[in-house]
């Protein structure tokens, strides 16, 4: 990432906004808004500028996508939550905007249910990381930014 | 149900506001609002008191399973229409609140096509009951109340 | 149900006779006696007679069925146990009487082992309901009056 | 089938009690006492001695192959009915006495559900016969004779 | 069958041309030209007339059956041979002229290899007779006639 | 088409915003507007008006195709894009208010993955057209003008 | 299609010599000859020159699409019935010849069995119409002639 | 097994009774008398009391391990014959009453038929003995003792 | 093989015609006139006779196969095309006449689409040889001659 | 087993070395020691003498059965381990030295998961035994040694 | 990771010591001791300590897992390669020993071949990143301190 | 094959050694001594010198694999057995190094059980030859030498 300026779009699927509260044996007691305060400073250490958005909603997240690529947004973070198993149109919207994107799952998706084993995203990302809690989100983040300054 | 002021929530899932028009053959000829109105004397009768809301987007049910928890909602009797068969979002909505639900079907769907015959919802619900036409809800009702009082 | 001496034939499948001592933080502790009990103040409430019966053999369950359309029984309300996911003729001896039947489980099957997600009873049943314990009996019993009143 | 006295054990199973009456837009309307009779009448003309069984419990079926044995049965000729496509020890009783069978069906199961398509009984039997109402038995009791006399 | 000149289509399908001399452990030692002789016999019996027609070209016999509705034939009997399990053409063709059609097979194909256990064609015909030798043909003719005379 | 005033839904689903900027390769360089003026200029000449509509989220596209029936759309022109292959509750949309629909792709989706090549939309629509680019939304309007025409 | 003499090879499959005679209620009432006859219309507003073949012979088929190439046929339209579903063959002439292809049915194949979804000749073709009865012929040349002009 | 009076249940499933006479190249020579005498002593050595039950009805196993609860029966030896692979109403019944069970073949199942590789069964019982023809039997009694040991 | 006018019959199975012009890039530029000048070279130095036959229609080769054996001819070598995944009828032609056949690919089929890796030839074959373009021939030659000298 | 000098061949598998330390909830704390001790004060009194051999490489197991042939070894006693459902190669290495061998799991392999009920190794060996913890090789060993009297 | 001295074994598997050399459009050019270099650097910093170790031998890797244990590693960090779609004893290896392990790979995984999108490993480990080249290690390594520090 | 001095690598797969005494009815009593003399000799013939090596060991193969690579090896010839059904990373040993190989098998797989159908080696090889036992391998050597030649 040679200069300041880059923008990287955090994207939270559905479901995200319960974190902290969730299930907290499997996703730890963080809330979303810790994660994106830890994510700023970390992109602050990486020179790189985070613009997040959380949605409940397919269709919000595409337009999210689809906006991404209007503002020279050079990567995505996106965990699609339980549509990472479902959506071709979220699939679609990666691929069609061709920005690169890194899949993250806060728990170990393939220790799961088996339909939980097979992501619609990954074949469109640069690759996925998962299990690691919302240290998960951190682990992405770096290895985008190192991809981009390949 | 030990008081009043015990807050049932109803949701139904996509194209449920046709209801009494789409196919009354296999649906009836009774309309969403029939269904609520009767759904509500039966709540009467029981002691509690129901919020209904349709809507055809994934999205807006998973953000109204949400607000059920500020809300201190008790139980949520839930027919998620075609999102049955896709939705693991709604699934994870449902697990994430751990508000007790109840499934329901006006029609048997054991009985339609295959795909009909495997539910998302399920695995995280109380319990299912379909093929009763608009009496599933009441026997829905019914079902979610005792098993409150268990 | 117009009139009294409307007959609703309750049948019990196999295991069903251990009911409250069978695995009861699955089953719960009422006995299968206890649930004929219960079944039968509900009944008298519903203005229709029943004829319960239990065994733990096919056979004598598709017999039962059988002499049920001798007597004019008018609906069947039938938790086949194990039979569920493997008796074809049971299948075909409810088809074979054209009694309406409602299929019951105490446990939510679809929240158990893959084979117990397939019923060979679901598609010639009116419907199914599962998961309410020895509530899904009575559930069950006032769909079937409801049924059969349209 | 060369000389009298040759015994012919022929088996109905589940439902078939029920023939004539059940569906008879699949399965016409003749009773099983005119199917047994109009075998006999046939079984004359072969020269050959019929007994015949129905039950709708696996097991006395089973127990009636076992008795063949010893009674010195030259044939076998069966509709397994449901158990068709579920009884893998009706299939070891057949293989166990070793006395030839033909296995009959009056509907073409093989036009009806994908379950019907599958038979435990076809690899253990000498043929299948299908589809011809009442006068597959006709068919099935000529061909297990001619088969016996090669 | 009520008068004389009733025509019967008897097609034999790819290899039964070899029928005595290929694999005589399975198909017996008969010739095709010995069934055909037998069955002429005993369509005389039955007052119905034969019209034999063997090819190893599916296009011809398709161009056989079309031709059969031109002439009038009551019915069909077919051993579409190694067509049965991969010909959805032949089967549109028998739908097609919309002619009872018998399916018959020397050998019981339901205890060989697994993909001889489907059939394209039983669906649209009658009913299947195998697992007899050449006296399937037989008892087939005898289906077929039995079944015209309905 | 017999009147002037026959009013034609068209629907594009998600990501065909994109169209002409996505993936070009494969979607050839006309955008959805240049697909919506040559299909306004067809439909002048084939006597029908049109209303389009794109949307990124499937609830829209459902309340849309709800509104028609009420508005007396005559014929839906529907492209799924990714909910082709996900969204039963579309299917049921369609189903439901009983409008015929055509269903239209750009690229020939039996072609691509194998996901693409299930669609669940197909059953409820009178035809699938698929391979052509944007040339295959003419053919889908005189396809459904055709069809309504019968 | 720029100038006189483009010659479009029309290609018809097994049974479609028996439309306008065959199952009417699906496949409608004209035949063959009107199909072409229309076709030939169409072609002379389009600047097209028509070469119908109809054959059940799949290598009959093949042979035509080998003779194609040598006589500078500029694109194919093709019918190919049950073959669809089962020829390997016809899939690799078509890719072997490499001349432009679309792939038509008459009924919509995805609303039919299972068996008839899946198509070897979509992979190679340029695009697939289906369920437009006749018209779907129609289509299917305009569509061809407007891919060769791209 | 500390004292006296340990009971242990023998189950033998159907066709168990021609043992010695069914197919005796697979299942050898000795009978099911010969197998139980055998076993008897065999228990005298290991301080444990047998009491052994065949039936080819499933029903009467179920209700025999049923009544083993009552008797205070330690531990169960079961063959569940062709019921393997087909009972849950077996398999349930095992699980109810609680008791510890072995399950045993005489054939080493795993190298038959696909469909004897699958057995309901084994998921509830403590192991699985097969292939040492009717010295299973007594490595089963052995591992049922040791295992009531521990 | 020992002496002179031992006679090996050459099937090349549909599109093999096209050989030479058709994909070069996987098939190579030899047509199939070169590859039967060489192999007739290579059978002169084997001491064998070739009889060599191309068809696009399976019946066709059906009857050759059949021939072949009128004929003494002693092997095989048949290249079955497209028709290798979908033709029981060649399958049951070459076991009909039991001369020891050889499957030759041009290509790796193992290394393309996944229905191009069963073949319903190989399990009646000596064996299979592919990959290796018109050179396979060859080998197969070789591989032919050698086993007809074991 | 006749003489004394008899050898037996105990091969356990990769991770068996853990025994005693891993997972000690399902393997119990036996150390592979303890478990080698006791079967050789067993192989004491059976008259048999053991050589044992664990290894953590396929390889090293494979060149261990070779051995045994070139020693005489009279019977094989094998704990796969991991092996068991992703080894060919094993397989082959017993079936290749054709002497005979007990495969035994400590677990009840069939009460895992999915992939632990599919074994290479028992089509070739004489039987199984599982689910005994460390007693399972007391029995396999009583087992063989019996199996091998015969 | 609170004091000097935490040991981390790194774990490369088959195929890893060609990195740099075997196919570097989708590995890369940087070598495996490239990797390891950059690995220990990264370790400096966050205060731990690498035992690095490749092999292509399955066994070797699980008999270096095995002394991990003995040495005290409080971390594996492991490209299982080839292994990771095929060795139920190398997952066995890991659960075995129980020390927590990230599985790391180069390429995406999910973005290539069907078999390469199951991993045997995933189930056992804290997580798994994939796709970002040699910084995938990068990434895990961080990843397994950060888990370990929890 | 231009030069002396080209070097091809040969090499067995487990359980090759037991090559002439392991189930010769299958594969023959030649050694794998025998073998390879008849390869040196067909080697000398065609200009190329041979290195053999065998061994049961997955990662000395592989291992000598990547050594081939160091030496300037020109081509591989491999018989990977069981192997072949189950290691992926072999197949990425042959990938990586990018030198031609030839897959050879002693009998013809695909006639055998349905596990040995499938290769993970074929794809990326050059072509298969199976079925001829050890002319098998002769047939191989020829094949990969003619392939370096183009």
């Amino acid at each position: 990432m040679k200069g300041a300026g880059s923008m990287i779009l955090v994207l939270h699927g559905p479901n995200l906004n319960l974190l902290g509260t969730r299930e907290p044996e499997i996703y730890g007691s963080d809330t979303l808004q810790d994660v994106d305060n830890s994510l700023n400073v970390l992109a602050g250490e990486l020179g790189v500028e985070l613009d997040t958005f959380q949605s409940n909603h397919e269709g919000e997240l595409i337009d999210r996508i689809h906006a991404a690529r209007e503002q020279g947004v050079r990567g995505i973070l996106i965990n699609p939550g339980g549509l990472t198993h479902t959506s071709v149109a979220l699939r679609d919207a990666l691929a069609g905007v061709a920005i690169p994107a890194v899949e993250v799952h806060l728990s170990n998706v393939h220790a799961r249910e088996t339909f939980r084993q097979h992501s619609y995203i990954s074949p469109v990302a640069v690759g996925q990381i998962c299990g690691f809690g919302v240290a998960s989100y951190q682990l992405a983040l770096r290895g985008l930014v190192m991809h981009l300054a390949r």
